[in-house]
């Protein structure tokens, strides 16, 4: 009988010791073995002497594990494990696929349509199911959320779980992680991974009361690992080492030095790099600097930005795929990053993509119970999910093997933005194209009748948002 | 008697030789003195036997005369000049004023409202007319202008006259200019200064079919000499010495060399600011490329790009005014320069504005028998002007002392383009304000009844193309 599927996460858990304090006092890891190489993983305590390894078999077959640790209770643990292919919607891990572009360990291509929940997390049940739900109605396959909780305008209610246990004094223990808070996590991985939605998890973010963005580095370091260890397996993780890391320098001043440098960022990448055997996806997005995504952990860019159609300049200086995770949000709130349109975001969704690269969602309106999605999930309100649904759809009808940008002739996407051509004039001498008339904002596409060669001319009805395609026959 | 007023063109007229070419072949100039300095100005023929010389007094008071000749009928002319003061809308020309704004040279200020009308001195009478009283309804006070004529699309039928006469071959004489056409030119330019519209006169510009880019540097440097003697006097006049100067390079092939290089420019430069003893305004507009604006000769940058919210950006580069001449026009042409809404260019002159600069107009509606604004001029069909004259008119409501940018305590525009904020907070803890809701598409100035002072919010509707005026009391 088959243990689990390839790239599904297997759990296996062991008993030990719960005396002293097992987050900081006991190793633990476990190899797992195939005909075709090994993979190394650590272990965790998720208290009440209960630990668990949790492994994601990147082939099918056999594989077989031994356990090591300094508790003879957990070391020396043997087993087996019998892996069949991959099921249903189960693709694996995203990767990125040649220099630009993102695929899944099969080889399908992942087209990253994302949006943004930063302390979903932290939501009553109903709120989550209900954002659930929005993720699956509107196609979005990857989710940007907060680890840590969140204090910001309209995030100001006190969590009732954190990522670690209060102490004596009614401060963090940043020795000790709260197990209630991290099963919730799981759920929510698990649950997104089995709807194929890549959990884009921020590891650190300046909007902090509670001293998460400030703790000493080796609780940083250990709440890494452990990150990792637990995380690691799940097939739809990324890794975003920080939401606007460039506001975590001393904001709050002394009292709260929220200050992390170069070689914390640098540090935290080789822990993760390290200690996440299946080598993930990793970013850091910026508020206004870039990091230095030429830094060989950096698997793409994931930037802040309104300018999506800079994708190609963004992608070539840095040689990696682009995703604007942040390109303002549809909503009507008093900051600027938090008042656009759906129109404008639709047209930032469609610039990116026909330049290159991706863009991420969020949406921030107030009148709803102070329920904003970008932070709290929920309902959507905005214009734009729907149209982005509808790109995504005309995204996909591309061809595996086309990129849309730079422009080839073979199958081209036009989109002309705020423009507004009544016409376009164009010369394919080489071949028939059929033309489609697509406007990204009703969500048509109307196939012109006739075929299309040498020097011809498409009429435009003189609207915004409108795009045309070609394909040659 | 007064004989004219200050700034106001004052021509001499004097018989002289119509034998060989007086064009290239007689000298004459003239010394105009006041107690207060003195004024060389060279004359010109204009055909029949018959030369001017035009002089712009710079101060009223008396001034004198003396002519200067190779021809002794023209030669030791002299008399005497009344000169009153200006009056009615006569403010003298336009000059920088500080760093980055103008005034007129009574020292009233000048906010350039600009827009382009290519080729309208080529129209018929009729759409030249229409085009004046266009110009006067909407209020601006700038008008783009080719001398030579105008070879594109929508442009391609042939003048009736030119600025040179044809020669026996059917080509040009480079070495004899028009009358009838610098007759007609003559009169647009003074009945654009008695309007008191800046004619921003484009010397030179790559849509040629007939030779007039690619002229021998000799017919160069005498058209320039001719421009200088006989445009200088009007109060109105600003050089322009290229419409994007970066395309005339080798565009039409070594058939058509229209080929200058930044030493033909800056030669273009030094002979108007050596015949043109006013110094009227003088800038060179590009396409792709910016000029050096740092170039002595450069009064202020005549750009052309879409983000017209980069004023400040590139007023700070080159320490000069910036006019975004061209961010491209409101229409449905199949060019992507020429198809953007009303919305988007009356946002491009705020964003211009309120970062310290200033916006040109342009509009190309297909679909009025051919006659599109941008080139013929004639009427104006496009949802812009009237928002553009509004913006005027709250510009003109600031106080001269006062600079929108950067933004100062006193008097404030905040401005908020496409982005919907439902309120905005502010913190002014000095003084009591008015505040006032603009709607700069919707053209409405609401008062708000109360004051402000300290931390306070001011409530908007949420819509684009709001913005929000704080004045101290």
């Amino acid at each position: 009988m088959l243990t689990t599927e390839q790239w599904q996460m297997h759990e296996i858990t062991l008993a030990g010791t719960q005396t002293g304090n097992p987050f900081t006092d006991v190793f633990l890891k476990a190899v797992f073995r195939h005909d075709v190489g090994y993979i190394e993983t650590d272990g965790f305590y998720v208290g009440g002497g209960v630990y668990k390894i949790r492994f994601m078999p990147t082939v099918p077959g056999k594989w077989t594990y031994r356990t090591q640790s300094g508790d003879p209770a957990l070391d020396g643990k043997t087993g087996e494990i019998l892996c069949g292919p991959a099921t249903g919607n189960n693709r694996g891990p995203v990767r990125v696929k040649g220099k630009y572009y993102f695929a899944h360990a099969d080889g399908t291509r992942h087209i990253s349509i994302g949006t943004t929940c930063y302390a979903w997390i932290y939501q009553t049940g109903d709120l989550i199911e209900k954002t659930f739900s929005e993720l699956e109605k509107y196609g979005f396959n990857k989710i940007r959320m907060c680890v840590f909780p969140k204090h910001y305008d309209y995030n100001l209610k006190e969590p009732e779980h954190f990522p670690f246990i209060k102490d004596a004094d009614g401060g963090f223990d940043f020795t000790r992680l709260d197990p209630v808070f991290f099963n919730k996590l799981d759920r929510i991985i698990s649950r997104l991974s089995d709807s194929d939605i890549q959990a884009d998890l921020i590891l650190f973010h300046p909007y902090d009361r509670w001293g998460f963005a400030s703790m000493p580095p080796d609780a940083d370091d250990r709440y890494l690992r452990y990150m990792a260890a637990r995380y690691s397996a799940y097939k739809n993780v990324w890794w975003s080492f920080a939401n606007e890391y460039d506001l975590m320098t001393n904001m709050g001043g002394a009292s709260n030095p929220c200050h992390k440098d170069i070689w914390d960022w640098e540090r935290f990448a080789k822990i993760i790099c390290a200690h996440d055997p299946y080598g993930h996806l990793r970013s850091i997005h910026n508020c206004g600097t870039f990091y230095d995504h030429t830094k060989p952990w950096v698997t793409h860019c994931s930037v802040q930005g309104a300018g999506t159609d800079n994708a190609d300049k963004t992608r070539r200086t840095y040689g990696k795929p682009v995703v604007y995770d942040e390109c303002e949000y549809e909503g009507n709130i008093q900051h600027n990053w938090g008042n656009i349109s759906g129109q404008e975001m639709t047209k930032r969704f469609w610039l990116g993509a026909v330049y290159g690269g991706f863009v991420g969602h969020g949406e921030t309106y107030l009148g709803h119970d102070g329920i904003l999605w970008w932070s709290h999930g929920g309902k959507l309100h905005g214009e734009s999910p729907e149209r982005i649904r509808f790109m995504k759809k005309i995204l996909e009808e591309v061809p595996e093997d086309i990129e849309l940008y730079p422009q080839n002739d073979a199958y081209s996407i036009h989109y002309f933005d705020i423009h507004r051509p009544s016409f376009v004039n164009f010369s394919k001498p080489d071949g028939k194209y059929t033309a489609d008339i697509i406007d990204t904002w009703n969500m048509t596409v109307d196939r012109l009748p006739e075929t299309f060669t040498g020097d011809f001319t498409v009429k435009l009805p003189g609207r915004e948002h409108m795009a045309i395609r070609l394909i040659k026959l």
